[in-house]
């Protein structure tokens, strides 16, 4: 492991990690103590149907969830719901390349084992059943990869899922986005600094984590958000301020390695590993209300491949969220994204199940 | 200099190097002989008005358009029209940093100076006056940078241009292909093997030009071009074989200086330099008859960009074309591409100008 104090309570808060023991992986390899980094709002009831379960995307943690899209006025409401986020696994809270010590320093940094999408929810699942007695979940909800959590639920799990909000992602990571990915991967692994995962910190990789915000900054962002200059909202002056002071810093303090891992567990997203191949098959096992819920500026998860997907879902509606931003929209700082989230998960919420 | 066999007669065909004397840039540089690849179809009659225009596209040269857009049957006809296809300073075949010798070996690989849109156009308008005795265009016509060029040209020379065709490009480059290109140079430039501009071969470039084909493959191709698999009408089986066989190879065998030229003049392309950075007034100039054409599915010329430039232009019209495979629909292997633009442009070229 190497010390990275982006990944600790200063950057995040209030949050436990919870261990649930060894996790053989669907590719073989095994995380010999798999600690979930874990953050609860709201109460758990009685008959323990009030539970909502979050998972995170890219980059992303529990700490966006917590900011922005949970607490009193909004759709996930703790004073009605215990609603529960876990970090996936390589986010760098939960355990991951650069954190793997104790029991995992046999899989730290460059030896660290590829992870799926269904390794993550298959943690998830033991974690809410064995830590919190939790069988059955009111709602599953996610952005883009916790989009492909949340899907990965309701095919998976379908008897536990009852009502399921996958928001700017697919249930099948489509050709277009793995090449997005991979232009991700080589920004950072094309960097010397790299030296094949064993840097010494993430600081050596700084130059192709900065490549890897620029990539992000075209596919990430509309169009759209660049010409109208959206950027000014932030209170920035011109795009390479908003460049250097935003995007290029929210990468950099990251760690390569745990980007990595997450990255190759997008690339390879797809319920239809459940069913042969057969993605209509997979998507019609799916019993939970589902509302699909794609940005309509998205550039990578565009509206036609979520809309594909929602027509395979059984009792299934399309929800299109109206942001500028684009995918990234997903950091919630446009005024009028979240009224149109909390819109759609409370109608969802609503629904009998 | 150094040598590169694909800038040649073998890769390229016909065409004639004509040197236009020296080039002072928009930039302060200067090109001691500036020589430009010229490549014509057709002859030019007698009052002279039958002369077309057609300028290059990054990466691109004449051959593309001698071999997809021009011939019998095709709109710009070598039986009515005297068509001249210029390549741009920097494409490799013009005068560019990789084949600087002689009279120009002190501006040779990284002491090439910046040249702009505008530079290429003065130059182009030099030739076709001193060499041709041209003094008026039936049509300007080009692709992306060539869409670049083609506005520059209308708006630059508006009492020569009595047509004009931008397809897929924009007059006031955007923010956001600003930003693309940006990523395009850094996938090049942050290869060791680049050297601040001073490799001896392409060869020694050719990850960073990889990585600068796999930025290409997810906007330079649209989303649906890899849902739907598109790449099978080329004869390959597997998109990993697509881009090992068509898209990595296109690039490895250009000169990565080279590139980077056309990408610096690229991202700056602007009309509104003319009129104090008054992109309505810039574009009020234009007399010529206008088709603005952008491909539907272009990610990085999007449609409303063209549409909202159109709007400016007196008496244009809007044609969009319907093209799957995205920008690089330009390079005219959809079947139902060429028909589109030689429907345009033979409506074009019968209006009155």
């Amino acid at each position: 492991m190497i010390a990275n104090s982006y990944y600790g309570h200063d950057a995040h808060g209030d949050y436990d990690l919870i261990s649930i023991g060894e996790l053989k992986l669907e590719e073989g390899g095994v995380i010999p103590d798999c600690q979930l980094a874990v953050a609860t709002f709201g109460e758990l009831n009685a008959a323990k149907d009030n539970a909502i379960f979050v998972s995170t995307w890219y980059s992303g943690t529990h700490q966006i969830w917590r900011d922005a899209y949970i607490g009193p006025g909004h759709a996930l409401d703790p004073s009605k719901y215990f609603i529960v986020v876990v970090d996936q696994i390589g986010s760098g809270l939960s355990t991951s390349p650069h954190n793997a010590d104790g029991p995992n320093a046999e899989i730290a940094m460059s030896k660290f084992p590829n992870v799926r999408i269904g390794d993550d929810v298959v943690a998830q699942e033991r974690l809410l059943r064995e830590h919190f007695g939790i069988e059955q979940l009111a709602l599953v909800v996610g952005g883009s990869m916790g989009a492909q959590q949340t899907y990965e639920w309701a095919v998976r799990f379908p008897d536990k899922v009852k009502r399921a909000a996958p928001i700017a992602g697919t249930a099948q990571n489509t050709p277009h986005d793995f090449l997005y990915t991979k232009a991700l991967i080589e920004a950072i692994t094309s960097d010397p600094g790299w030296a094949g995962g064993e840097y010494a910190s993430n600081e050596d990789v700084e130059a192709g984590l900065k490549r890897h915000a620029g990539i992000w900054a075209i596919m990430g962002f509309s169009t759209e958000f660049w010409k109208q200059e959206v950027w000014r909202a932030l209170e920035f002056d011109t795009k390479e301020a908003f460049m250097a002071g935003f995007l290029e810093p929210y990468f950099t303090v990251m760690d390569p390695g745990d980007l990595l891992c997450m990255a190759w567990k997008w690339q390879r997203g797809d319920v239809a590993r459940h069913t042969g191949g057969d993605l209509a098959a997979a998507l019609g096992r799916i019993t939970a209300t589902t509302f699909v819920m794609p940005i309509d500026e998205d550039m990578f998860f565009p509206v036609r491949d979520c809309a594909a997907e929602q027509s395979l879902i059984p009792g299934s509606e399309l929800r299109v969220v109206d942001e500028v931003l684009g995918h990234l929209g997903l950091f919630a700082v446009a005024e009028t994204y979240m009224p149109q989230i909390d819109r759609h998960l409370s109608e969802l919420l609503a629904k009998p199940a």
